[in-house]
Formats: structure tokens, sequence, C-alpha cells
């Protein structure tokens, strides 16, 4: 498992479809290159495989991981079946989590469990995955995806267990979601904008990630030609970013590509903080504390949201350089990756 | 008691006022029929009755209630008062509470403390309506008005306290809430989009129903005329719907019959979602666990959401077949009722 | 320390400035009189103030403020260091507020203790100002600058722990708070909603003060002219006024003059306010509980919001009787002040 915490892709690929090739999700996601491939992949073997492929869907991962899994740049995170209301479900789960952890424990970086209740049942989650990596001698993370009502109502509770095990991420369902508390789309869907506060707000405090939820309006018909929604796409993950989630889900390559960029701050972005550190640094010497630059009164906590901004970039260059060779010109990457903190 | 747990609509209707038929309003709520008909009707001892026709509305109660509460096809919750921060009020409370139960128990569905504060008080009500109901062989249920900053800051344990007891519904009081905060109009009034959420979150995470707050910009102006004012109405209502809330609140038969058709699906959504869940049902039969509908990825998740919508008509179609077969075309209903869960 | 909890305007004004007057902006604070004059001056030794300024600010600080305290009408709390995160800022603040306290205890109202985190963490800052004002032998209260995930987290915890301590009033610090969670500015910033909600519910359950956070972008630049950015600054102010928040935070005399404004009834909200009190009263008279003024229903919860209006204006009155005089027209001021509680 590597220890980087960059998610700015979350891209689930179904494990198993009815095609001659089931595995061609997976093996696309294996292989995408460039802004297309994710930081993670999560093999899906939960909603996105039907009942009756769920075996192939298992066997899947584990021959393709070995073959795939060192190439991959990113992390791998098998999504396996859970809810915290269906004790059959929950018991899918564990054997999964027992298989992916000893046919292939050394690929990934841990598993998602969906559906989690309140604490007890994270907690639960927590104690398969403990078990299974102990068994297997690897390594294994958990992340949950929030998606009943029972799980915003233990939020707090549940991220500051992330204090003190292996809980890596929080990720967002507002599809289950919507569903358990009734939710409609009349007009327009519900958006949670509280639950993305709290969700954001939980993780910082306690060390996770905070992850979106998926965007499944995938395409748009306008005058009988059907086409990628990339729009509402974009809007969404631009939400999700402004808010300070880490990352964005992804169903398709498209989103993937989007969101990987969304995520990585624009060529005017970085130079804006890279110019107003620097300004700020100069007039720190002069003996100010606060500074008025181009109309904003800039001070030490102004500098700590252009400092993130560098952040991102000097992680993303780190994990992924052609990336941001391809967005930056070079001097301005040059003097990001200068800039002390 | 019914165990219905429908209510899309929650009606106060004055139990006195000073007119030549002290209970017109009373009156008129038992006996409105069709789409004007409230599924739940409240008697109102409290804000809407004067002080000094308090004791004339409860006559009015017990009175009407025996007339026509048997023909009345919804449930029946008066409001009796009640204040956090009042004892006399809360005296005055219990000794209605106790005079409902004992003679007319047997038509009430229970009762409506407003202006609960912290759980203590919450539980306070809770036993005032338990020992009331012992006394007079009935059984009661408990609603409380959410409208103090000390119930939304105890909303999770209140919510949690309703697994446990009598505890039916949480109903959102949004004027004397905005008064406690000190909120102001300015252009617009404060919306409160936050306490929305974790409303409709608390009362799913524990089995309660969670309604709305009253629109009280009943008639509008313009240009000399005063009119009903039903577009506001029905945006506030929708807005409710769409975040998961059961039901709204209504001060007049116009606005019980619009929040009566919208807490119901319309024929669109209706067509929308018997149809998704058709051909997901076939899809999955071919091995599919997602499948993009009219640009739409479905799985179980989203399933979950369509399903809602038609156990919405079917718990509608059980309670007032007129209105079922009014809104929805005899083909469509009959898919709708044949839809298994 | 006076007992007023007016603070419609929290000014904050670096406590040494690289300039021939270090004490310029804080003089000018202090000497600010009508709608500039602020309700709270906050002398600022913390990310206004250099590092290599912050003890000439301090020296600043305790040689104004026996000089300009007793004439200036407002209260003073003086910003000092600390951060839930650094043990040395907090040795600094402990330092800082010591020295407050014993040079200029008498002219101070508290303090105001920026990043705190958890609960412990707030009380470990009231402990300090404890010990200082016991020692000093003066009336400290304490204000804490919510700004960290950690404090949000608690925020439900901290609000309560005001019960039992000089906690006074709780400020919002959106600049940090933005940069911890990593928020992000894409086409707009991030609002925080429901923060701002919770901050006022959780001030109104604990009987404290809600105060907003400060706007930076005081200037604005369109085809080559910089001016004073004060639609946006207004916009920003009615928003924390709309949800209940006692008071703005303001960087400049324009920002306090707009603040104080906007934090007290406009005539036309005062006449209405006081209109409906009288309506509603005489109706009352004649038995109606609830009734329709100008298209509104009116009953006891409305008129609280009413009563509001003119608890507001009957306090500004008592304290700065010019602007009131300045605001109202002398017969609408003098049936506000009329109106029985």
């Amino acid at each position: 498992m590597t220890e980087t915490t960059l998610c700015r892709t979350f891209q689930t690929a179904p494990a198993g479809v009815p095609r001659d090739d089931s595995a061609k999700y997976l093996r696309s996601g294996l292989t995408a290159d460039g802004f297309a491939a994710p930081d993670w992949l999560v093999p899906d073997l939960e909603d996105g495989t039907a009942p009756d492929m769920k075996e192939e869907a298992l066997d899947n991962v584990c021959d393709l991981l070995p073959e795939y899994g060192d190439e991959f740049a990113g992390e791998i995170w098998p999504r396996v079946e859970w809810a915290y209301d269906s004790e059959p479900t929950r018991e899918r789960g564990v054997d999964q989590i027992e298989t992916i952890a000893e046919s292939v424990g050394e690929h990934v970086d841990g598993v998602v469990v969906p559906k989690v209740g309140r604490l007890e049942d994270v907690k639960a989650a927590e104690s398969a995955v403990a078990a299974a990596a102990r068994e297997s001698g690897t390594d294994l993370g958990l992340s949950v995806i929030v998606e009943s009502a029972a799980a915003r109502s233990d939020l707090r509770d549940i991220a500051a267990f992330g204090q003190e095990s292996r809980l890596t991420a929080l990720v967002f369902g507002p599809v289950d979601y919507t569903a358990e508390l009734g939710g409609r789309e009349i007009g327009e869907r519900p958006t949670w904008p509280g639950l993305y506060e709290e969700l954001s707000n939980e993780a910082s405090a306690n060390g996770l990630l905070a992850i979106g939820g998926p965007f499944d309006r995938l395409f748009r018909e306008r005058a009988g030609v059907t086409f990628y929604n990339g729009d509402a796409y974009a809007d969404h993950v631009e939400r999700e970013a402004r808010v300070g989630l880490d990352g964005s889900w992804a169903l398709h390559p498209n989103q993937t590509a989007q969101a990987n960029r969304i995520h990585l701050p624009t060529e005017s972005e970085l130079r804006t903080s890279v110019k107003k550190i620097e300004a700020f640094t100069e007039a720190k010497d002069t003996g100010t504390g606060a500074v008025a630059i181009d109309g904003q009164m800039v001070d030490e906590a102004t500098l700590k949201n252009f400092q993130n901004t560098v952040d991102t970039v000097q992680t993303v260059h780190a994990a992924h350089e052609t990336q941001t060779r391809d967005r930056y010109d070079d001097d301005l990457l040059d003097r990001a990756l200068a800039v002390a903190e």
C-alpha cells in the first residue's frame, strides 16, 4: 500500500458484465492512462455487478490484479457487498474481503464497504478487514460509503473512529441516501449541501479523505442526438471541490478525465497563489501582518489557502509529472515547486 | 388509532374562533373531502386560538369529534399548549391532554406538543401523554414541533428517543424558530435548509415522520387585487418533498388540496418509475447489474428511488382510492400496483 | 465590563503597523464616531500584526486604552495569539492575556481567542482568561473564533460550555476554516451555510452572541478604477443577519458603517413590525388568536419576530440614541419605544 492520500478520482468499474469479455470495464480501468487514469480504481462487486455475475466478477479481480496491478499508477480499492440492514449481505461481504486479501492482498490498497449504518456497523466492517489483513499478512485500508440515515446520524463518531483505525476515506452515496430519506426529484434533485459540509468537516477534523458521490446522468439527449453530459458533471465536481472534498466519484473514463483536472488547480489559480505567496512573504519581511494585494486583504490565514493550491500541485507532480507538465508552463511550475511551506 | 403513517398534510384548524359558530374551522376541516381533506387534521388549542377562547375551543373538540370523527378518513391530532420555557403553559397542556384523552380519546390518534426544548422536555411531554392514555385506556401518539434552538440542538437524541417511545412525528415550526434565533426577513426569509436535512435524516434513521412548517403568506396583492398565493405555497411544498419530508403543514383548504397532490407522485413520475423498474428487472435477468436507461445509469440503488414512488402510490391508493383513480390512467395504475417490491 | 450584549459590529484593527504612527489603525478605531464606531473594537495582536511588530502592538494596546478607553462608546476585546495545534503560540497567547489583564484590564471587556480546537482547547483558553482576571482583579469575558474543523465538530459542546463559563461570543473565521477543509474558490467561494445555521442555533440555545466572518474583498477594480466593494459586503452582512447572527466582522470603517446599519432594522421593517404588533394586540382583545394582516397570518409566534425588531431598536436606542434618531422619524420611534413586550 502506497502512503499517498491522493484521491482526486474514485472510479468504479463493474468487475463482471455479461459480455464476451466479462472483465472488459475492469481491464479498461486498469490500463487507462494520462488524465483518464483514476487515482483510485474501484473494481465493483456490489451494485454494478448483477447477482448471478458476482462469482465471475470476483474471479476477474483475482485474475487481473496480478497481471495489471503493478503497472497501474494509482491505488486499487475493490468494493464488496455490505448492508447494515442485511446479515446475509454482510456475510457475503466478509467472504469477499477474505478472498481478496488472500488472493490479491498485495495488489490492493484497501476495500470499500458500502451501506454502512451506525458506528457499530462500521466497527464490524473494520474488524472484518483487520482480520483478513492479519490472516493474509497484508496491509489493507477501509473506506466506507455514507449512504444511510443511520451513518449520517453517526457521522461525527464514525469519523472520529478513523483516528484509531484503518478507516481512510468517507465516500458519499447520494442515490441510496436519497432513497432512504424519501427524497424526490421535483424539477431538480436534492443536493444535500448540509451533508457535504459535514462530510468535509469531519474528514478534515480526523485526517480522512472525503470523496463525493456518483453522477449518474452520464448522457443526455437533445433534438434527437444523445451525447456525453460533460457540463453537468463538471458542475457537480466543482461544487464538491469548492467545499473541500478531496475527490469525486467517476463512472466513466470521461468523468475521470474531467475530475482529475478539476481537482488539480487551474493555471490561473496556481499563478495567483504563487504570486500572492511571494508578495506576502516580501511584505512580511517589512513588518506588515496583513497587506492588500489586488484588492484582497491577505494575512497568515489567507496564505494557507494559497499554500493548499501549491501543495496539491506538488503532490500531483510527485505522482503524475506528465499531468502537471501538461497543465502548467515550465516557469510557473518551477516557481510553485520552489515555494517554501 | 389506525397504523398508517400517511401524513402528506398536517392541517391546523383553530378550535375556537370569535364567530357565531366558534367551531366553524374545526367543522370545516372534519367535513372536507377529496384532495381538500387533510391526512392529519390538527384542532388547534395553541397559537391559533386566543387566550379567552381556549376553554370554548376545548369544548368544541370534545363536542365535534364524537359527531364527525368516525366519518373523517384521516387521523386527528389536537395541538395542545406547551412551552419548554413556561411551566404554567405546560400545566395547561397537561390538563388539555387529560381532558382530550378522557373525553374523546377513542377519536384521536395522538396529540401535537409545540415548543418543546431539550430531550428532557420531550420526555416530560411523552410522560404526560402516556399517563393520560393509561388513565383513559386509549392509545395515543405524540408528535412534537421542533421550533426552539434547544430542540434543534438535541434533535439527534430526540429522534432516537422515538425508537423507544410513542413519538411519531417531528414537525418543523419556522416562525417561532426564526424568532428564537433572531433571524430576519431581508429581501427573503431564512429557509433553514440545514435544519430540513437534519430533520429528514433523523426522522428516517428512527422510523419517524418528518413534517414541514406552515407557510403563512396565504394571500398576496397585486395591482389592487388580493388572491390566493398558490405558486409560493407549491414551491414551498416542493422544496420540502425534495429533501424527503413526508408531509407539509396546511393552514387553509387550498393549501391542503395542493400539498396532498404534491406529496403524491405525478403521472409522469409514476410512469418513469414503473418503466425503469420493469426495464431494470428485465436487464437483471440477463446478468446486468447496472444499465443505462434513457441516459441514466440504473442499479439497485437507483431502483429504490423508483420503488419509493410506487410505494407512495400504493399507500395512498389503499387509503384514498378516489385520489389515485383521479390522478393516474387505469393502465398505469394497474402496472404500479402490480410491481413487486 | 458593561453588561450590554450589543455587537452589531466586530471591527478588528491591527494594533501595530509599520508606519510612523504604528498605532494608526488602533487610534482610528478608538476615535471613530456615529455609524462608523464599532460596537466592539478588536485590537488585533494575531494575524493582522506581523511577527516582528507583536511587542510594539501590545505596547500600543497598553498605551492607548487608558487614553481613549473611557470615551469609546462600545466594548473593547483584544485578539491575542492562539492555535489549537501550536503550543508555542498558545504560550504567547497566555502571556498576552496576562499583560492585557494587568495593564489595561479595567479598559477591556474580554479577549478574543482565535483558532481554537476541540472543547478541551476552549476550556484551556477559558482557564487562562479566568486566571488572568483573578490575578488582576478584573472581569474579563472570552470570545472564540470558530475556524478549525475540530471546533466545528465540537461546536454543540463548546456552546453548551458557555452556560457555565465566561464564554460570550462565537465568531466565525471563514478564511482559516476554508483552508483547513481544503475548500476552493471555483467561480465563487464556499459560503458554509450549514455552519452558519449551526452557529446561530447553538449561540441562541446557550445565550451567546453569534458573529459572522470577515469579508476580505475590500476593494474591486473595474475598467481601471479601484473602489470600495460596498455591494458585496452589504450582501454578505444581509446574509448573516437573515440567519440570526447578532453582528458582522468589519475590517474597515466603511464596513462598520454598513454593518451597524444593516443590523439595525430599516424604517420600513420597524413600521411594519409596530403596525402588526398594534393590530394583533387589538385583535386579541376581541378573542382572535390568529388574524390575517396584509395577507399574512399573524399569531403569537409571528409576533415574536416583530417583537425582536422592536427590541433591537430599543437596545440600540439606549446605547446610541443618535443612530436611532438619525434613522427613524420621531413618531415611529416613539411608537416603537412605547410597544410593551
